[in-house]
């Protein structure tokens, strides 16, 4: 039987796999749910297998041929130990490495190219290689870190609105529009807030850039308030010597153009997607593909 | 039996409680364990009535009087209906109103004056007086309102510390010195931002104003953001008609030398505390002393 490679990339919502030959060649792809290792590893090990064995039926292969197959995993919260340890003992593969969401996203968006990856969703993190030396920037979490992220974008629109409430700062359609939502009551908008996981304050960052671009005055300042965050760890990046930068996450698109003028020429896209930089990253641990070192 | 006046001023870490002559003067104080209404309602009703028993046996009175007394209690949380009504309803007096924290420390600090008093404090909230009309402005708690406060303060001190490890923002004596504290590991500090209630984020707020004024100049920055939105709260006060402002709360008097000199001259020392502001209000609600309207 040959062995085959398998890429991961295991997300909060849901878990895709890919199969491929010994030199990185993707033969076929599979889906399953959410594999947060962190919160809940045993569904996460069972939505893991089942993208797993899609992926070798898409291929037409027989998914026995899982056990002896080679890994690559990208998750979220990879860095916390115990939950790795567990995960990776009870995988069904022949080996595994586990390794971050965010360095699978960079090996798919850069190739073997050295760059950085500036990754603007819920969270954000920055992302930089060179050869491989692979440096981590910002994250943290939407706590006491995540800068310009959606989170925190939609975080400061309900503090904004609490503040034009009282009259500190201004009011306008955006603050006036989350205020109506929370039937002009700013106890009901506290309430949600008290208990709003980063994702539900995350759900009202599209809005400040949609207000922003229609000259809403209180959403250009937040917006500019986080586009300023996310320059400023661009800069160390830069300081620190990448020069070509993906955008990825969810917010990327709406990003760029409030950017600073300094770092356009250096933004590119993304060659490919994480699952394909997983993929690539098992072939070179694992498979025929040699490494390459810029 | 006379029937006297009890005055609660009920906090999170202690109750304290006066009884009073029907005019208002004051005849004996005594103290409890905490009385938070909203998170433990019913040691908070024993530590109420536990307060007011001391207070009775410190004026030499007999305790069978306080279920012929008429009270006035302070509670933080107070607007929060259920919790209220269910105490009120079990309170071991002839009657009873249930206020702010914030309104009997008004009473307190200004007497029957008209004015304004700034709760600088864990939280932060601004309480304006005009004749019978009384204005809540800010508060709303740490999550999405407080700003100013040492619980901010101190997040952003973290978040700061966080901001300098990356090389994001500039490091300095006071970032390295809470960085220091985690082992100089970012992870420690997250992990402690994590779950850290707003008391021990403000823990850290008394250094900050420490290093500000030594020159620190991350410090600095932190302190001048957090007194900006103190007298931009200021402002909406002095703006509707308050010309006296006390500032109260434990960061009062740190704040007091970095707040605008556009305020400096309406600050004013307060009268007498808390507790004292709850015994008057009971003496106007159900004793013998008449309403004073300005």
């Amino acid at each position: 039987m040959a062995s085959y490679l398998i890429g991961i990339d295991g997300g909060g919502t849901s878990c895709r796999a890919a199969v491929a030959a010994s030199d990185g060649r993707i033969l076929g792809r599979g889906k399953a749910g959410a594999a947060n290792i962190l919160t809940d590893p045993e569904t996460a090990l069972q939505h893991i297998a089942d993208a797993a064995r899609a992926a070798f039926q898409d291929a037409g292969l027989d998914p026995a041929g899982i056990a002896e197959a080679r890994a690559i995993l990208g998750v979220a919260g990879h860095n916390v130990g115990d939950a790795v340890h567990y995960v990776k003992r009870r995988l069904p593969f022949a080996a595994a490495e586990i390794e971050s969401d965010g360095l699978i996203a960079l090996q798919g968006a850069l190739g073997d190219k050295d760059g950085a990856v500036a990754i603007l969703g819920t969270g954000t993190i920055y992302i930089a290689r060179e050869g491989d030396k692979v440096r981590y920037i910002g994250g943290w979490g939407f706590t006491v870190g995540d800068h310009g992220s959606g989170a925190r974008i939609g975080h400061a629109l309900l503090q904004e609105s609490l503040l034009a409430f009282d009259g500190i700062h201004e009011s306008s359609a955006v603050t006036q529009s989350v205020l109506a939502e929370f039937n002009n009551d700013p106890r009901d908008l506290v309430d949600f807030a008290r208990l709003a996981k980063p994702g539900e304050f995350g759900r009202y960052a599209p809005r400040v850039f949609d207000c922003a671009g229609r000259g809403d005055p209180v959403a250009l300042r937040l917006l500019k308030a986080a586009a300023t965050t996310v320059d400023e760890a661009l800069d160390v990046v830069v300081a620190r010597g990448s020069r070509t930068i993906c955008l990825l996450g969810g917010l990327a698109a709406l990003y760029r153009p409030w950017l600073a003028e300094r770092h356009q020429p250096l933004f590119v896209e993304a060659e490919a997607d994480a699952l394909t930089g997983a993929v690539a990253l098992a072939a070179v641990r694992f498979g025929s593909r040699p490494e390459v070192v810029a």
